[in-house]
């Protein structure tokens, strides 16, 4: 079972993550958590050029970067652990590229589709929550941090990521549950919790 | 005006970008040499993790790295020096991804295709040499010097990557010179030389 979060920074995903996690520990589940980009030697390395360091990348290069450090965070660790009996909840995933180099930076989708396909071979999360907020919540929400360079990319370029999660979420109703990212969080909680009992066929 | 050369470790490559470039610099002509992955600090990082880290990567984010770093290459440093008029020469370009990754891992030869597009943006060598070797003097050469990741990688694997380097030099006759690289290093000099003199549109 492979459980993703989406959503701008300042969503709440860290904060759902931990009270899934705690929930999905409490049933008896094996539960891993992992963020991306990272979760591997490699990965960490490339987060660290991407978030981090002092080159100025083009918008290619991070595309890049962001799938080298999704294959090898698929390869190496998630699919072992689904293998193993494991639930994986992830901190983004390829709906991320989609919608920040996609739509965000103005690549284009089919070529982002197909590095996608060619990064994950084949593996698809069971269930996506997308958890949508406006801009401005983002921000308040994210004052108390220093921003990082995708963070700081602006404002139009927010909007694309916020409508392109959006038509992520339209295009794949079966995949992706959009939830209201401003309600208090135990109440997103409580509606996570209640869509995983739904399912119990995926579990 | 850019020149690019290709072929396997031990081809002559490096001897003969240095022969073509004292030439070049002779006629008046402002060059360039780089090498690939490198040319910028962000690309030598690449370079680093892809050739000398102790990670062991996939073939996809390998292929996904090297791309990441040809496009910095290109934006950064090959794009100006040509606004320029400089004469670029280039140690491996896309056909080594193509004949690499693409032939060499067996990866989808269309994602590979596409992704050199999106690195490149447009941008093709004016002329390639291609230095045909076979794989045992590729060994014979090389045998001073300790092996990269990617040169321990094994015969099979060399000899897809020989056999795609053709097919890519038969795929573009017009664009590609393949020159028999067991040749005394003089005489393929001249045959370079031959070839530029004759080609004086190009300049």
């Amino acid at each position: 079972m492979l459980i993703t979060f989406e959503g701008i920074d300042g969503c709440g995903k860290t904060t759902q993550i931990e009270l899934l996690a705690v929930y999905l520990i409490e049933l008896g589940k094996d539960v891993l958590t992992l963020r991306e980009p990272g979760g591997t030697e490699f990965s960490e390395k490339i987060r660290d050029l991407l978030l981090h360091s002092k080159d100025v990348l083009t918008y290619q290069s991070e595309l890049f970067l962001f799938e080298a450090a999704r294959v090898d965070l698929v390869a190496k660790v998630i699919k072992p652990a689904l293998t193993e009996g494991k639930t994986v909840i992830l901190d983004r995933f390829y709906d991320s590229t989609t919608a920040y180099q996609g739509f965000g930076r103005g690549i284009d989708l089919s070529i982002v589709k197909r590095m996608n396909e060619l990064a994950v071979e084949g593996l698809k999360p069971n269930i996506t929550f997308f958890l949508d907020i406006p801009l401005d919540v983002s921000y308040q929400r994210s004052n108390h941090r220093q921003p990082d360079k995708i963070e700081r990319a602006g404002d139009e370029f927010f909007k694309r990521v916020i409508e392109g999660y959006r038509k992520i979420a339209n295009d794949e109703p079966e995949r992706i549950v959009s939830i209201d990212g401003s309600l208090e969080k135990q109440k997103i909680n409580e509606k996570i919790k209640e869509i995983i009992k739904k399912s119990p066929g995926k579990f």
